[in-house]
This record gives structure tokens, C-alpha cells and sequence, in this order.
């Protein structure tokens, strides 16, 4: 049969988690690969999730009184080494041009990792008063990061995303600012993607290059997994010295600016498919799914069964991302197409229904069936998504309760990553040395140290000193 | 006066066009200049112009059956230099990646001038069948070509634009999708920038590189030069067979698909700020305007100016993209801020209007004046926007007709490019010797062969032989 082919394309989850997301990426034609080495091609159903991931993230930014702009791809190399740890941090995994046309560059430039030098290099010009200030600029772009291994989404040369780069009066200010972008990302994870996250903050050995703190959501995947799923950087007045970017306050001295950065790149369209897919392929919450509502005509060659398939697109359009699946494939092999691009919801519509004044609507997540009238088609389908969307969030939260453990020493600790996936929480003496120690031979990461602490022991999970915070440990993408 | 001196700080048009502009896109905020050589920062007020541009382009594309896609910003050296025109005309002035990280690679990847032969790599592989075309797709995106000259959106390294690139079975759809996309270009010109067009075919001197036939939409600037605004291009089967792609039709064979590219840019922007622009800054038509109200309070330390103004944009906000200056400049500095960034409206609002139950609008390209009723408010500034956008199209056109002559011998064509500006229509026999002797002696190029073709002569201007086309022909940016 042909409708099963498609599913039976692709691995099941348990069997290989890592080849069933390969398989969905390229079936649910997410992605394709390309000729350049670790880059890919974002297909028009990957895309398209990326385009309502801009268009709702944005909105947000915009009510939080950010403005958008565009600066240059290219950092001279004099740029970038401006300040010492960003330049560690990067400078191993960025792409170099040296020729333009046909000549050498003078100064090589290299292709951005990132823009913090480039905004600060733009600050310090456009920036002269406390009148200035704060300026809170966001970019939409691509950025390089010469990577070893690859994986769609998840890790690859080039991704999208945006950064945001504000400047401030205050290092409370920064802080605020920081918190605030930090809670829009965990907002948005929550209320669209139907992704809970943990909020808290990077330990100062996986905090970003040039930092003086970074704030993270961390999502735990269908596999027991972490993923970073946006960050948050205040940087004190570091980058401000080391770019000499200062402002005359109102009481008529210079003083040195403090910023922030933060962003979120299309490894959270990984985290989508990870949290929520399954063995059919992508579920898409119906905030974000492109198209939310597919018909599929049954019988559709019999007189009359087109006509009120487009007739209900009609007047459903106004209120739903709504298409009609009319090609000439079998409804079957149509209703794999719907599972497999995780179209949250299929309305099944054939000559019997038609004659009953009713149809069929059917849930992508737990394949639950609804009868309805076509009157009541409109308010039946808002009610299915909402329910859906609420469901997605309620199961991942779910899922990542019953995933997240408690370790109060080394014996406990070592155990549950080797009988188990997921965060693990424990406590933490602040040492890096123990960090180090963890990561070596659990092969762990403390993904942060969360904003709701917990009591778990009074000492250290490694050392048995003396702990000081609480700490999400896992394994991680 | 403080008032005074932000317009001061602009040349006049009169005195130097070229100083002109340069003034306009700094003082307007729209760009700043960076250490990196010919790569400009496109700061939030020029950026609001170009997010609009995308977002009602692609509105307009997606009712034309486009999709978005995303494609690698770098190709490989070898794929480059599939199609001997295309490498040719592109090779001299792309940027080339020569390390990634550490090492240095093991073939050069330059970074995309444009990505005609990335979408075939891409396509080769994902089109088989009859079934899968026609393939539809676009990318927002940047890219860079290694200027050597460069100026403010219209000529810089980087530049932002949109690049649609489609896939066909047959020579006449390609043809037809051609035309299609160059006609959506026209209508958005004309429609939604008040900028008129000619659209026309390019001779094959300046047809793109690797194109069968390039078409195009010419605009004139307010200094009588011309601006090619935007193109389209019809392949044929050139990149197809350069890259092998085929697909099997209907009949069981197989065949080379046929293909276009079109593309727009921020190229665009600087054509908005010289067709409508004046001496007191920029004039946006109201339909691309981010802000299209300013409300300015007369006064507004006095009781019940600022309410009434924020009471007046939350009656407004529904309607129009409106705000209220409420810094603490002066009244007169607002004004000239809001016609320097040409803001469409300004709505005056003092106490004395508050007394009366009346403001006034200012229309910024006229500067003509309405009184209206706080109820009639609304209703008059509906009208009066729909009014600008109409009479900025016509002014445009009068200014294009106005200096738009012809020529029907060389004598009259040097006299006219003399004394004038403008596009000038003369007859042309075909031949390239002609453009090259045309383009020596007059330091003109041909703009384009309109669609919409007038007898001028029966004979070449050039050459006297027997002419095929008329031509627009012009100096252009």
C-alpha cells in the first residue's frame, strides 16, 4: 500500500532517536542538503516555520520597544580582537575572506560569528549623550560558525537568527533589560512553541566570551536531551572600554555605557520537532504551524465533494491557516502527508459526510476524532486547536518532570546517567574544577543554575563541600 | 533659531544632487557609515522602510504562488564556474573565503553576489518529475559584490534584496513567470512607492550574466538620471543543461527544465529618497511609511495638550501607523524632524486647537493645511493620505514626462544630453557597435527596448541604417 510508505521511511524513535530526527527533517522536507560542507538549504516547510517564528517573535520585540536594524556581515580582523575573551572565544571557528575581485585584502575580514564588535563599533559613534540612551537594536540575519560536525538545525556552518544589542545608562538597567529579553524568549517557547523552559544562569565556565553573565532557557528533548534554546547576555561595561563607547550623563561627566545581547537562532525549530514529534513525523503547535487546518476530500472525483471542500476553506480562511489538499494522490497517502508535516489538524470530508451535513476533524497529536456539523466546523476547530496547543505544552512539561531526577552525591549522581536521560538536579560548591570533574566523567554539562532554587543536600554533589547553588545538570545538543 | 538648523544642515538639490542625497541619508538617520570599507549600518528608520518593502512585496509574491526558502551564503569555487557567462560577470568582483577556522580550505567559497548557481545544485537534486514543477521559490537575503565605488543603498559591497529563482517544464511558462514577476515589480513601483516605470527588455550588452533575456523597470530620479529598480530574467535552458537538470514529463522523457530569476533590492530605497525627496529632507509615500501621523502638541507643557495627543493616537492607532513626539524639543524642531524623515502627516495640536475642538494637518509634500474637527479627524486624514500617494505618483510621472524627449538623429541626441537630464527615445538599428559608439561619446547607456514602442524615425540614431527598436536611453546610477 502506498499510504504506508511514507511512515515506514522513518526510523522509529526508540529504535534511533538521532536517525529518526534525520529522517523527519528530510521527509516532513524540512531541510535539504547542499554542496557546501555543513551548510543547508531551508526547504519552503522549514522556511515557513522560521517566517512565523520572525513574525510572533518580533511582534514581541516591538511591544518591548525594540527597533530592528542591519549591519555589515563582514568584521575586520582588528575588530574583532578588540576584546580579549570574545576573541578567544570565536576566533577559532570563523570564516576568513582575504580577496575581494581579484586583489588580496589589506586587513583580512572574517565572516560574523556574532556582532558584538561590530555594534560596539557603530555605538561608539552614534552614541554622545544620556539623550542617546538606551538603545535597543535588534537584528535579523545569518551568522557563521565553522563547525566540525553538523546537524540540520541543531549545529551547522550558517544559521539564522536574530541579535539583539542594547546600550545603557545603568548596570541596572543592562540587568533589567537582560532579564526582560531572557522572559520574552521563555514566553514565547511557552505560549507558541508549547516548549517549557527552565530560566537561570550559565555557570561562569559555560557563560559566553566576553560576558559577565549569561542567562539561559533550557528545554529537555523528546530523548532526555538539553537544548539551549535562547541566551541573554548583560556585559557589564567590558565591551564599552575595550570600544571606548561613553556618553555625558546628565551631570556633565563621561561615563562608559553597559550592554547586553541576546538572542534566538533556528536551533529551536530542532527543538520543536524533538519535543513534540513522534513516530509519524513533526507535530506543529497550531500557534506556529503554517498551515493549521488541512481538507482532505474523500472520493473527491464524485460530483460535489471539491466544491464543498473549497467551499469550507472559504469560509474558514478569514479565521484559520487553511488549505485543500487536492492533488491526486489517495486520502491515505494524504493523511501521511498531513502526519508527516505535523499539520495540527486534518478535516476529512467525502460524498457520505456530505449527504450527512457533517465531517470529520482529526487532532495530529493525539489523533482524537471529532464529529461535527458544518456550522458548528468554525467554532468545533477553534476550540480542537486551542485544546491541542494547551495539550502539546501540558505533555512536554510533563514529559520533562518525570525526566528531571535529584542527586545529592556522586554515587546517585553516576547512576541515574547511566540508567537514564534528562536533567538531573544537584548542588554545586561554585568550583569550576568540580564542574570539570562531572563533565569528564559523566560526560554532563551544568545546563544553569535555575531562578527558582531548591534545598536539594547542604553539600556539593562532587566535592562534598559546602554548596552554594542548586544546578540543572544534562547531557546536551 | 534651533529650528532652523537641521534643514540648514542639507545642501539644497539645486546646488549639488550628489551632496544632496548624501545629506538626506544621514541626516534622516537612515544610514551610518562602518569600518568596513563600502558596507554601510542601516539604522531604524531606513530599516522600517525596507521591512515594509518586504512585507507588502511579499504579500504580493505569495499571491503569485512564491515560496520562501533559504539557501548557504557561500558557493563553492567549481559550482561558480559552471555557466561560462555567469562566472565571467561575476567573478571580478566577489568576495572569497579562503579559511574557516584554522585552516585554510580546500576550495575556495566565495560568498553569494547572487544564487543562480546554488538553486540549480539545489534543484538538480530535487526536481524529477513533471509533478514537481513548476518550482516557485524566493530568498530574502544579503549579498556582496566587491564594489569599488560605493554609495548609500544604491552601490554598496553588502546590500539586502530579494532573489526569486524558478524551475519549469516549458520555455513559455518560463517566459510568462518573466513577465509576471517584472509586472509585480511595476505594480509595487507605482502602487505602493508612487514611483513610475518603463518597463522594457534589456539590449544584450547589458542583459544579466548567463541570461537569455533580462527585463526590467526603469525610474527617473529627480536629477533626470535613471535607476534600473528592478529585473527579470528568463535562462532558458542555459543553467539547466550547464547543471544538468532534468526531469521526466508526461511522455516518459526526459527533459531540461527551464528557468528565471528576479530580484529587487535596497537599491530600491535610495530611489524613494530621490524621485520624492526635497530640500527639507525626505517625503515617504504614505503606503511605505512606517510612521504615516505625527502628532506634535503646541505647548505641551500646558494642562491637557499631552492627553489630548495620546488621546488622539489611541483614536487613530487603529487606522494609521500614528505617533506622538512628546521629547522635549521644540515645536519648530519637531516639524523639521518629522519633514526631514518624511512622515506624511503631522497633526498640529495646541491648547487653543483644544479650546476650539479643532488641529490641523500638515501634509509634508505640499505642505498644504487642513483644519478638521477631532471627529472629523480620521475621516479628513484618510483622505488627505490617499490624496499625497496619488498626487506623488502623478508629480513623479509629470517629472519623468517632463523630461523624457527624443531624439531622431546624433546631433539632436548629443544636444539634448548637453543641455539636459532626462531618458531620451531614439531609434536603434540592433548592433552593439552602436551602443558602444553611443555610450562612448554621449556617456550614456541603453536604459531598455519598452514594451510599449513608438516610431521615432526609420532609422538608427546612430548609424542611419534601418532601425529595429526604439530605446530608452539615459545616465543611470
Amino acid at each position: 500500500m502506498a499510504e504506508k510508505k511514507l511512515v515506514e521511511s522513518i526510523t522509529s524513535m526508540e529504535t534511533d532517536f538521532a536517525q529518526w530526527y534525520t529522517d523527519v527533517v528530510k521527509k516532513a522536507e524540512l531541510i535539504d542538503y547542499t554542496s557546501v560542507k555543513g551548510c543547508m538549504v531551508i526547504k519552503p516547510a522549514g522556511y515557513a516555520i522560521w517566517e512565523n517564528i520572525q513574525k510572533k517573535l518580533d511582534e514581541m520585540f516591538k511591544e518591548a520597544g525594540v527597533q530592528n536594524v542591519y549591519l555589515p556581515m563582514f568584521i575586520p580582523e582588528s575588530l574583532l580582537q578588540k576584546e580579549k575573551d570574545h576573541v578567544e572565544g570565536f576566533a577559532p571557528e570563523v570564516a576568513w575572506v582575504t580577496h575581494g575581485g581579484l586583489n588580496e585584502l589589506q586587513e583580512r575580514l572574517c565572516v560574523r560569528p556574532t556582532s558584538e564588535t561590530l555594534f560596539c563599533d557603530f555605538y561608539k559613534n552614534d552614541i554622545h549623550s544620556y539623550r542617546d540612551l538606551p538603545r535597543v537594536y535588534n537584528q535579523w540575519c545569518s551568522v557563521v560558525r565553522w563547525e566540525k560536525e553538523t546537524r540540520p538545525f541543531l549545529r551547522s556552518r550558517e544559521f539564522l537568527w536574530q541579535e539583539g544589542h542594547t546600550a545603557h545608562a545603568t548596570l541596572e538597567e543592562a540587568e533589567e533589560r537582560t532579564i526582560q529579553m531572557l522572559n520574552v524568549y521563555a514566553d514565547f517557547c511557552e505560549k507558541i512553541l508549547a516548549i517549557p523552559v527552565i530560566k537561570g544562569k550559565k555557570t561562569d565556565k559555560e557563560k559566553f566570551a566576553g560576558a559577565e553573565s549569561t542567562y539561559t532557557i533550557e528545554a529537555l528533548m523528546h530523548d532526555g536531551k538539553a537544548l539551549q534554546s535562547g541566551t541573554s547576555h548583560n556585559f557589564g561595561d567590558g565591551f564599552a572600554k575595550a570600544f571606548e563607547i561613553q556618553f555625558a550623563d546628565k551631570d556633565n561627566t563621561l561615563k562608559h555605557v553597559y550592554q547586553t545581547s541576546w538572542g534566538m537562532s533556528t536551533r529551536i525549530i530542532g527543538a520543536i520537532i524533538m519535543v513534540h514529534g513522534d513516530d509519524s513525523g513533526l507535530v506543529l503547535p497550531p500557534e506556529i504551524a503554517s498551515t493549521q487546518v488541512m481538507i482532505i476530500p474523500i472520493q473527491q472525483k464524485k460530483e460535489g465533494v471539491l466544491e464543498k471542500a473549497y467551499a469550507l476553506r472559504d469560509m474558514l480562511k478569514g479565521s484559520f491557516r487553511v488549505r485543500v489538499d487536492d492533488s491526486d494522490k489517495s486520502p491515505g497517502w494524504k493523511f501521511s502527508e498531513q502526519e508527516m508535516r505535523g499539520i495540527p489538524v486534518r478535516v476529512e470530508v467525502g460524498p457520505k459526510d456530505i449527504a450527512a451535513g457533517k465531517c470529520v476533524i482529526c487532532r495530529r497529536d493525539t489523533r482524537e476524532k471529532t464529529e461535527t456539523t458544518f456550522e458548528a466546523l468554525a467554532d468545533t476547530l477553534k476550540q480542537v486547536l486551542a485544546d491541542m496547543q494547551r495539550d502539546m505544552l501540558e505533555r512536554a512539561r510533563t514529559h520533562r518532570d518525570t525526566h528531571t531526577y535529584t542527586a545529592e552525591n556522586m554515587e546517585e549522581f553516576v547512576k541515574i546517567f547511566d540508567e537514564k536521560a534528562g536533567f538531573v538536579k544537584a548542588m554545586w560548591c561554585g568550583s569550576q574544577e568540580c564542574e570539570d570533574i562531572i563533565k569528564e566523567k559523566l560526560s554532563v554539562t551544568s545546563r544553569c543554575m535555575p531562578f527558582e532554587q531548591e534545598h536539594i543536600a547542604d553539600t556539593c554533589v562532587c566535592c562534598g563541600k559546602p554548596a552554594k547553588k542548586m544546578v540543572y545538570w544534562g547531557r546536551a545538543y
